[in-house]
């Protein structure tokens, strides 16, 4: 189990009144909880620049009158060395498929994935959120 | 059916070739394609900042042992003003749950719940996508 | 003068190590300053989201050879609402300058600006940051 | 001099007439300089990614009451392994100054000196910006 420790902060009045005010729109139970999530947020992104295994979630929308396209993006998953935990699909509109891929595995890795998944003929758009794998957070 | 029409641009020949090859590393089958998808990112990026229909992905990793958090992940969702179209899980580890909410509404709205959840106790981690809901695109 | 003030925050003991080891990396001299850090950063976002004055630095690189470009980049700025605090020109190569313009205003009107300026011919890329006009931080 | 070519893309009838609208309320005189912006866009991203030599323009807020800090400014930036272009200097209060350094660099260099800088004690808030060298744009 994760062992908490408390640390102290000096900061000016004035700037810790406005962070509260701001994390409690938000909708922050408290201070302590809020810069845990900067520092938290600080430590994914440098997971993603050291190239650190990360958890990614791929956002795709794709026609899928597109003809080969279904094939090729399975094809791209199973040619990814990292590992595929799960994949959702939602029909937007007649034409339109939302996908998210949900992979494990190194940042740059699963950036190429990305690449090649967003650069297919038919996906009409996309984008790549990195988060965290768990550990260590 | 989307009806396609063509139009030429000028550019320096010199940019042209380093975009070429660029585009030819991440996967892009020709420069058409490529030119389509920056279009299309910087339409997406207007639908948000004008607040109009857009689905948003949003990746939460968050630990399953805080108390009552999952109730308040689905008492959320359930007050959200949009729709949200699925929900997917997956286990980390042992601890460590990720979840992807995929939510359809106008941006503005999109992000004040994602603010809501991201902020909850137990929440480690999350970004949220906006990506189109397919028309116009 | 800012009064500084002092608040504790309890974080798990790894995550908390990890934060150190890389703000140590970046030079930080102590984790206070590098949470006021994160704290000031969000500030600023809050800032520039509320439409709050801001002071904003824009980048623009542009080909000096494109007829009439000076005239209207000094005319742009003669039209901005807010303040221009001060300009920087660079001269790249026979081709290229570098201007940096660094404004005063509400953060909307800022980006207005910013738009207006990196639209005109020849000028080759530009991009815009906001910052804090030095209050509340 | 910069030799231009022409190439045609084929894009959906709808998309282009609202990129040809949101464009127009930016200031863009024609599509064509708009998707060459595009283009430009994506070849700064490429070259930041490939640790490619850029121009790098960051903006510092400090307070310039903070012991030795202008020193440590001036010091890092003699060290610095690319090359200083120019720094401009704005007072924006009593307190508070405003210093946007121009480099020239790798992109890792640069971002590595920025990191530096941003971490001195007395600095309050800053951006790096990376955009061209004004080769090949």
């Amino acid at each position: 189990m994760a062992s908490l420790v408390r640390t102290g902060i000096s900061i000016d009045r004035d700037l810790l009144q406005r962070f509260d005010r701001a994390i409690a729109r938000k909708g922050y139970a408290n201070r302590s909880e809020a810069i845990r999530g900067l520092v938290r947020e600080h430590a994914v992104t440098v997971n993603v620049t050291q190239n650190r295994v990360i958890v990614g979630s791929l956002t795709l929308v794709y026609d899928h009158h597109q003809p080969n396209l279904s094939e090729r993006l399975i094809e791209a998953q199973h040619h990814y060395r990292g590992k595929v935990l799960a994949t959702t699909h939602v029909h937007l509109d007649s034409r339109h498929c939302l996908e998210v891929i949900i992979v494990k595995g190194r940042s740059a890795e699963v950036q190429r994935l990305a690449d090649q998944l967003l650069s297919l003929r038919g996906v009409k758009h996309g984008r790549l959120v990195m988060t965290t794998s768990g550990k260590h957070l």
